[in-house]
């Protein structure tokens, strides 16, 4: 609280009550990161992926970034990284609960999107 | 389609299936901009705020780039902008339908913030 502040405008009684909520904040700064959104969206209905097919899914978006991505989710805990016995090994993604759980927010702001976007 | 093309591995049927939308991806973008998700959070919640009722309850955000923000979310039809008659002239900014219709996606993320972070 700053005492001695010499504010001639009160804010509203609604406008008080108005605070961003720090983990509200943390979670669209993580899932609205750029091009993170669409990955998720694409693991959502994808299920397991390999990292070429995520790329593929995801047009325009440069396969260093993508790497950056997902080890950003993977640290997150939002996605699973599986290796696979057998040669070549093979390396596949997929959302954890924590991450499969976004899809009512993906859900709602596709429901937006397709609403109020050309 | 790529013709010619030597791959080795043929994409799962499911991913085949899993590509990001357009307007989603412009969505989750848009309202992910940094800053732009708490900006949106409190004026959701604070109806029609002045812009230092906003700054204060975003704190870490400069001046500048809430400024930036409002122009950028007044622009896209997010967020109206109100100027009152009288002297000192105040401007406020609320949001419009487009802009209210982002509730139920904010309340999803919120729900899945409260769940999974710390």
């Amino acid at each position: 609280m700053k005492s001695g502040s010499t504010t001639t405008e009160a804010p509203s009684a609604s406008a008080e009550c108005a605070h961003c909520c720090p983990r509200y904040h943390e979670a669209v700064e993580l899932v609205g990161k750029r091009w993170t959104g669409a990955i998720l969206y694409v693991l959502l209905h994808g299920g397991r992926m390999r990292f070429t097919e995520i790329a593929h899914a995801v047009p325009d978006l440069s396969d260093r970034l993508l790497s950056e991505r997902m080890k950003e989710l993977e640290s997150r805990g939002i996605v699973e990284r599986h290796v696979s016995d057998g040669t070549p090994t093979r390396v596949s993604y997929e959302l954890t609960a924590k991450g499969r759980e976004l899809a009512p927010a993906m859900a709602e702001l596709k429901t937006w999107a397709d609403r109020w976007l050309d």
